[in-house]
């Protein structure tokens, strides 16, 4: 790996940024007594992220086209590429609910944008300039507004208005209240995922924090649940954008629990700019990429990728986190086809759940996958780690000399690799995947006799 | 339907036809007292199916590029069009095996070869001339071999030859015979799969059976198990690759019980003449489809679809057979792209497992499939059975007023069906499938203790 980890990993998350402020409460979209929530014993389902200057933003969100009411309004309130806040719900997805749904999610945005333009953080003022614009009116077109929990059930919006309002006057920027909102958007999450990371651009110390969740309906192709990162750095919207994109491929896009794709997908990014460096731009057309953005990406792709590995690990019912490598392929994409069908193979799945070496099932998966393939020259491995060396199971057509019980060894492991090669070509891909238990039947099969079973 | 049911159906399988007989044995590929085996307690896993004369053949395969040695040799000798015998094995795949893997596959076919030849069936003699065709050589590239079992794993060949060789003698135009072939090429089935139907052409009683096996790595895409069928029924080689094309189509291709495609499947059928119909043969171009060669499509349609029932039915860890049906569609192909994402899912498949009516999970799988839609005009409904009345659960945009209890008494039976219309166009699609359940990961996660657990 070329990368220098230039960063070093602080405490905290969202609020580790300058000029972020938030806050969870809970507004009886959660089930008491159910799910998982604070701490405290309140299962918190209400959240607002809120930046004291308007920040410049971006989001990538669920390609699916039975798309949720909260990602149509992000996504438009995105198309100026500024935002002050966030509010988050988790415990109804507000997803297939149609024209109300839509309105719903707009009457959250401008709920918040009243509820926090009132509100301001007296023990943690950053600078009379800041406080000057943090009073200045906000605009529902300013709010992004995500949803994750049950679909088709309307929102109950005297809740969630109440919730809205009672959250505002808890922004607060410690690393608690951080903790707090990373809880509050669990749904079958076991724990809350969060870091932030600080590092040095242009001699300006920044940060990057991020919260997500995740555990069902976790497939790539796209974003593929919430997540939320802060930054200080100055930034232009367009190198934003750009970057997120970036860091969403190499991230959130390579992670598979369970193939599914929710409808609800929402990965958002607010960069405030307090931590006063230049602002960076894109390099121009044809010039090379500047070493501060390179720095930035690389902080970004960081981010993300421990993010989305968070995710797989507390996948439903995980009990094995598995890296897919292929290379030799004949293209990158052919290289993602063959992961992708390894990762989403339900016996492929279930054999890592068990701890077989089955390279049988590998091979097979990669062979319906639709890459190009000769048998004879693929090979099939497992490795401990990434540095570790990998024992093939299967060279030249056929099995090699490897015993059974030295790769069950490595697969016996609660994490390890699985590495193809095609040997045809320089195409690769590396997934980040998991396997298929018995718990995550039992999990997602339901009650019956309970409707609010209804996932999604 | 348009579809009148001219034929019955009649006892039997693979040896109602006339002028077929089979044999079963065992020779050690299946461990004894695992695996499904016959009544007596023998497992038996090598199997001979015979026609009295050279009977026309026609074969659809896996398409998975890691393709097993005996699909290459079954797919050559059925370049000629023609077949007198099949030789198929269970408990080992010979599969991943190189080629030694290839070698043995056409050893497989020459053996059996020589031991037919050199047998006779005095008790079920059925005319001279039949008889004098009997005793003909036959060579190697007559016989087609097909194995299922473990991936990876050289065949054992002593054994194969020797149970091939004790086989012959064996072969009888019995119902119980087939009956020990339907078993003998089980391996995570737990019952034997058979039909046999009996209908009129121009005059003749002609017949068609057929046995197959399944269980798990089914998914369509193409044939995905091994199902054997039988018909003395006379018809052209380019009109019995044609019919069975389309019988495939319409049925094993329709069915998915995991989503996985093996690297051995087949599907293979002999017609030997001896119901003495005169000949089918293709209808001429731009000519139409004589209504004899549409009888004889019907049924074999018929026997086709039943036994690709029978294969989603025993499933591995099945508990739920749901027929999914989607319409409206823009195209035909984006009808199929919907039912697969929903019968492929995880999340859906295991809501079914549950008897949990998830429409919610349904709509969000179609909405990732890749088919044109709108959420605004998508509706998703269920069904006790194709005739019964269908319960809408979601409709212009949002969910009806049917009640979750009232649908839950739907999902909550062994077999159901899933309606989706796309409200788009005229394309649609059907597809049978299964649930996921506790019991299919069990099953599959295997025992790292047995390395004869890697199934393929």
């Amino acid at each position: 790996m070329p990368q220098s980890s230039s960063w070093k990993r602080i405490a905290g998350s969202i609020c580790a940024p300058r000029g972020f402020r938030c806050a969870a409460t809970f507004c009886g979209l959660k089930k008491l007594g159910t799910g998982k929530g604070s701490e405290k014993g309140r299962k918190d389902d209400l959240a607002l992220i809120v930046s004291d200057v308007t920040a410049v933003a971006a989001g990538v969100f669920t390609t699916n086209r039975v798309c949720a009411p909260p990602v149509k309004i992000s996504a438009r309130n995105l198309r100026n590429g500024c935002a002050r806040a966030v509010v988050v719900n988790s415990g109804n997805a507000n997803a297939c609910t149609g024209t109300k749904g839509l309105r719903d999610a707009e009457t959250m945005t401008r709920v918040t944008a009243a509820a926090v333009a009132g509100v301001s953080d007296r023990r943690n003022q950053i600078g009379p300039a800041v406080r000057q614009r943090r009073y200045r009116k906000i605009r529902g077109q300013e709010v992004l507004v995500c949803s994750t929990g049950r679909i088709g059930v309307p929102m109950p919006m005297r809740n969630v208005e109440r919730g809205i309002r009672a959250c505002a006057p808890l922004l607060t920027r410690t690393n608690a209240s951080a903790r707090a909102v990373a809880e509050a958007i669990m749904t079958s999450d076991t724990h809350r995922k969060e870091i932030a990371i600080e590092f040095e651009l242009a001699g300006h110390r920044v940060r990057i924090g991020g919260i997500c969740k995740g555990a069902g309906m976790i497939q790539p192709g796209m974003a593929t649940m919430l997540a939320f990162i802060t930054t200080d750095t100055a930034i232009s919207g367009s190198l934003l954008r750009q970057c997120l994109r970036k860091a969403v491929g190499g991230s959130f896009n390579r992670i598979s629990v369970d193939g599914d794709m929710s409808t609800n997908d929402s990965v958002v990014i607010l960069a405030n700019g307090l931590a006063g460096n230049r602002r960076l731009t894109p390099s121009r057309s044809g010039g090379r990429v500047s070493p501060h953005q390179q720095s930035f990406q690389r902080a970004l792709n960081h981010v993300c990728i421990e993010l989305a590995k968070m995710i797989v690990r507390d996948g439903e019912g995980v009990s094995r986190f598995v890296t897919v490598r292929v290379d030799g392929a004949k293209s990158d994409r052919d290289a993602e086809r063959v992961a992708r069908a390894i990762a989403n193979s339900s016996l492929v799945r279930t054999s890592w759940c068990g701890g077989d070496p089955n390279w049988g099932r590998i091979l097979c998966a990669a062979g319906y996958s639709g890459a190009s393939l000769e048998e004879e020259l693929i090979e099939v491995g497992y490795s401990k780690t990434d540095s570790a060396p990998v024992v093939w199971a299967f060279r030249r057509g056929v099995p090699t000399s490897a015993s059974f019980a030295r790769l069950a060894r490595i697969t016996a492991k609660r994490q390890f690799e699985v590495h193809v090669n095609l040997a045809l070509g320089r195409g690769e891909f590396v997934l980040y995947a998991a396997d298929l238990t018995e718990d995550y039947v039992a999990f997602n099969k339901g009650d019956v006799s309970d409707p609010s079973s209804l996932g999604g």
